[in-house]
């Protein structure tokens, strides 16, 4: 199944194109004046020393690398000569700076030039993954090659270093990103030797004795499933260690199974995605639950206040859900992308495009987070923000989320032999290889779906996990989750009956066990204090609950109103059971929108009432 | 009203009878053993060096100390030549190693001699003020006036260094507890001084320079609210900090009170002890729910699976509760303390008395304690230890466990007047200045107390918080939670309806909400894994539940069978609500039981079906 880009789809209405707009308009400007401040770009031109203010960050590259990778996908589809000068400016400084071997990172060249390629923390081969995509996000989309090549040349180096001269301190970096942008490279420039390269770094992980000596030595303090090295890729099944690292590995180990038909890896793979997916993951699509080391921890560990599930996880289960679905066609691959993108990754980001969240919880009270008075700072227990950044002193969120809202017109549809497949349900424009699709949708707000295509014998339509009935104005025949319907060229209208529905989750979940989260659609629904009042741990829903979903500008998305109950208030500390409630009216708003209104509780889960 | 001392108690039968035998014939060898086997008496010879194995801790005086004091409690009602010369040696080190100047610490003396009294949180005066109460123990359990003169030279040379003659480091203690030990030594030898220098050290906390520099210079990471001295001590108005630090501090606060009838003080403690009782103290009777330094925090906060509540505490509230008591006639300070020790103090100690908790959790999944397998020890998200031990690299709390159990006669009965009070049921004689009280009672197994009682010409019987009808074979009135009956030397027959009852929490917790505690009488219980399967938190207790209980040796207590639900299997991570229960027996059994047969899920409050 070959995923159609999105340099051949556009996002012409409703939901997404409203972000898509902001991305453009907005957040990528704040983004650039946030990195501007705090001396990412300057960074780039190597000038800094001991005793200067902002010191550069082990991954600044990374930040500034998709900063230039978002943008390079706008103006693919909107030119803009301004962005592209700025860019090209960035260009200018690592042309001039780059090492004669190739070899190029700000933080070691400024401050341990002795240092290359000894430490498999520094992230140098995540930057250069990340410097590796955004080169080739700006070919494609101008056809410029000056940084593609300087890139080419980093990425030779790189092979000779590690996988032909072995003069490096550790052969496999301790945070995967090389791994997927090599396979990019291969297919930018068809050289094969960035593909083997790439298969050179994913056998080696978790078998080379090097890696954990180095490792050891350096004192870090994670174990080897923390950089997912305590096995060999093809004997890991379960997802372990730091989430972004994970997938990111997963992603390529996805991709590489594609490229060599690996049937070890593809099995690995589908094993790891469904431990993430059946146990490893909020119902916001977030993952990693836990704050010490961004990590997966067992299955089912998914607490609320807790949990971290930070924004560039739920990027990078997108990223390797995609893959997957390239090798697979089956719904619960696009269903994981939707639950993300409409929830946990539309989370990490203000309604105004400006401002961030790292985690993303599923639940809030503030008054939490300065619960240990007496403790100082850096001891305190760990809970979420409860107030969205603009930039954060790890700001790899923030471009990240810019990239995959620019890119989303690469989520929706597919094509294998004359089947065209619509995965997310998006107004939309698609033409490729004589393939043209029209998606007429209100999605998520409304149910219904037209589509319009031409050049394909059928259209495959997913049938979303979370709809229970839906009609189709043709006969059709459902396989791997995707409603088959022959194309005649006319419109074929879908309709997914969206109601508010209440979600439990497993009873393996020892959190949420007695509790449900209201959902429409894909959209995760939450309560906040400030439409329900604080102390919301004392609301209930009833199993029979009535709801009334109306349209809100201001979140671009439909709120829910619902009959629900409050426990009464208690005066003293524990007294017999009384159990007594008032009637109340609920206000339901997208989770996705949450913490747009100021500081507030916020919960998904709510306890029910019988 | 003055409180009747244990030496003019005798516990004759039942419940308590049985602990105070397995703490005189094992718990007192038990930990004897582990303190010799680790060193902890051999080190009162300061015979350590370098390089020898076990380096004395900074508190080592404390934990010999609080065993000494224990076993003179034990002595002083069950004379023992072997235990008696064991102490006898103790202080023939004590005696051999003072210095000239009256000075003793086994820490400072072999590792950092140059440090004598520089550092606020080497515990040095904590540590003399164990080995004062020590002192005073073993004087009034023998009458032989060896250690405690050692002692009171030690306390002497304490009064020159930090009251008169001013050559410390610091001026208040960094852990309270040499104010207490102060009052104690006082009452023993009326010496007016020692009591003047436990109102200079009350005095002094919170406001003396010295004593905050001290902490910032040394690097000590806590806020001055960790060890109370954030304010001075008329103006803490609420629980901060270090628990037992805390405790021990408002312990003595309530002494000083008392014998100086300092209303500013009265009043602090007064607010104090409403704001642990109402908002920071779990239904155990355990406080202090953060592990990061066992704080206080903000009231409610009130988790179950990483509750510290460590055993030591619990103790600590006694104390404090038991002052609160001789100060203002209120049955809350008596329920506190009946609440703690049939609950979150009995739970510090296994059964069969040779095991210990240090921390006493409200509910336990012992797989969460495994949860970060990415991350190395250290780094671990903190949960309670699920299975006792025998001794802790921090052993505070098992002496302190035997030294309350001795004493358990002290908080039974007080006199004021020609009143008698009775605090606490169990089954008992006192004597004291004429005054005689013979209660025979099942309790906390049954509800029927009968008294009888001369020399006293009322009795009053507290009526406990937890009990909503009784039955008294006399005309009665109730004042301040006692019932008051004229007594005619008669039986008087006390009759409290015992049945199970579901508490819940007051609605400021979020943890409780929806969820209930079964108590029986003063016990709380909880259901365990091993008699319930595991996944307890999928279980439910219906409101209107039907319950039969039923005495059972194994915990000297009942445990209760009672009708309940268990939610049903689920396969899907995610899936429409469906809320399908089985009908189940549920097991209770005391909570102060728990994890006495193996490791195995617990929990406290339960979810509630209507």
């Amino acid at each position: 199944m070959e995923h159609v880009s999105f340099e051949n789809v556009d996002i012409t209405g409703g939901f997404w194109k409203n972000r898509q707009d902001i991305n453009r308009n907005t957040t990528i400007h704040a983004i650039e004046e946030q990195f501007r401040k705090t001396g990412r770009f300057d960074s780039f031109a190597l000038g800094w020393k001991k005793g200067d203010p902002n010191q550069p960050h082990i991954f600044w590259d990374s930040d500034i690398a998709k900063w230039v990778e978002s943008v390079s996908y706008i103006i693919a589809k909107h030119p803009d000569k301004e962005l592209e000068n700025k860019i090209e400016e960035v260009i200018d400084h690592i042309e001039k700076n780059q090492d004669e071997s190739g070899y190029f990172n700000v933080y070691i060249s400024v401050c341990e030039p002795e240092n290359r390629f000894k430490n498999r923390e520094y992230h140098e081969l995540y930057c250069a993954g990340h410097l590796i995509e955004a080169a080739i996000a700006y070919y494609n989309a101008t056809k410029k090659d000056r940084f593609l090549n300087l890139m080419r040349k980093y990425a030779d180096y790189i092979e000779t270093a590690f996988a032909k001269d072995d003069i490096t301190g550790f052969v496999t970096d301790g945070h995967e990103e090389i791994e997927l942008a090599l396979v990019k490279l291969w297919h930018c420039t068809g050289e094969r030797r960035y593909l083997e390269l790439s298969e050179f770094f994913i056998d080696q992980r978790g078998q080379n004795e090097k890696d954990v000596t180095q490792m050891e030595n350096s004192g870090f303090v994670w174990k080897p499933s923390y950089y997912q090295s305590h096995l060999p890729v093809r004997e890991q099944f379960t997802a372990e260690g730091h989430c972004v690292r994970a997938c990111y590995l997963y992603t390529a180990m996805a991709d590489l199974a594609r490229e060599y038909n690996d049937g070890e890896l593809l099995y690995a793979c589908k094993r790891i995605f469904d431990d993430i997916a059946n146990g490893k993951m909020y119902i916001t699509g977030g993952i990693g639950p836990s704050c010490n080391g961004e990590t997966f921890t067992i299955p089912y560990d998914l607490p609320n206040q807790t949990s971290y599930a930070e924004t560039c996880a739920a990027i990078s289960l997108v990223f390797f859900s995609q893959r997957m679905l390239s090798l697979e066609i089956d719904s619960k691959y696009s269903d994981v992308i939707e639950r993300v993108l409409y929830n946990g990754f539309l989370s990490g980001i203000s309604l105004d495009g400006k401002s961030f969240f790292y985690e993303n919880p599923l639940e809030i009270h503030p008054d939490l987070g300065r619960k240990d008075r007496s403790v100082k700072e850096g001891y305190h227990t760990h809970y979420p923000a409860a107030k969205r950044a603009e930039v954060f002193l790890c700001s790899c969120c923030p471009p990240n989320v810019t990239r995959l809202i620019a890119t989303l017109g690469n989520y929706i549809y597919s094509v294998k032999d004359e089947v065209c497949f619509v995965h997310q349900f998006i107004d939309s424009n698609m033409e490729q290889n004589g393939v043209t699709v029209t998606q007429t949708t209100e999605y998520p707000n409304n149910g219904k779906v037209v589509i319009k295509a031409s050049g394909a014998k059928q259209i495959a339509v997913r049938i979303p996990g979370w709809c229970s009935s839906y009609r189709i104005d043709r006969e059709y025949s459902v396989k791997n989750g995707y409603a088959c319907v022959d194309n005649d060229g006319c419109d074929i209208t879908v309709e997914f009956d969206m109601q508010p529905v209440l979600f439990q989750a497993s009873h393996l979940v020892c959190e949420n066990s007695g509790k449900a989260a209201l959902c429409m659609g894909p959209v995760v629904y939450c309560v906040e204090g400030v439409d329900n009042g604080d102390l919301l741990w004392n609301i209930r829903i009833s199993k029979d609950f009535k709801a009334e979903a109306v349209y809100d500008p201001r979140f671009g998305a439909k709120t829910i109103t619902a009959d629900g109950f409050r426990q009464d208030k208690t005066t003293k500390a524990y007294s017999p059971l009384s159990d007594t409630f008032d009637k109340i009216k609920l206000k339901f708003i997208p989770y996705f929108a949450f913490a747009n209104r100021g500081e507030s509780e916020m919960a998904v889960f709510m306890r029910i009432k019988d």
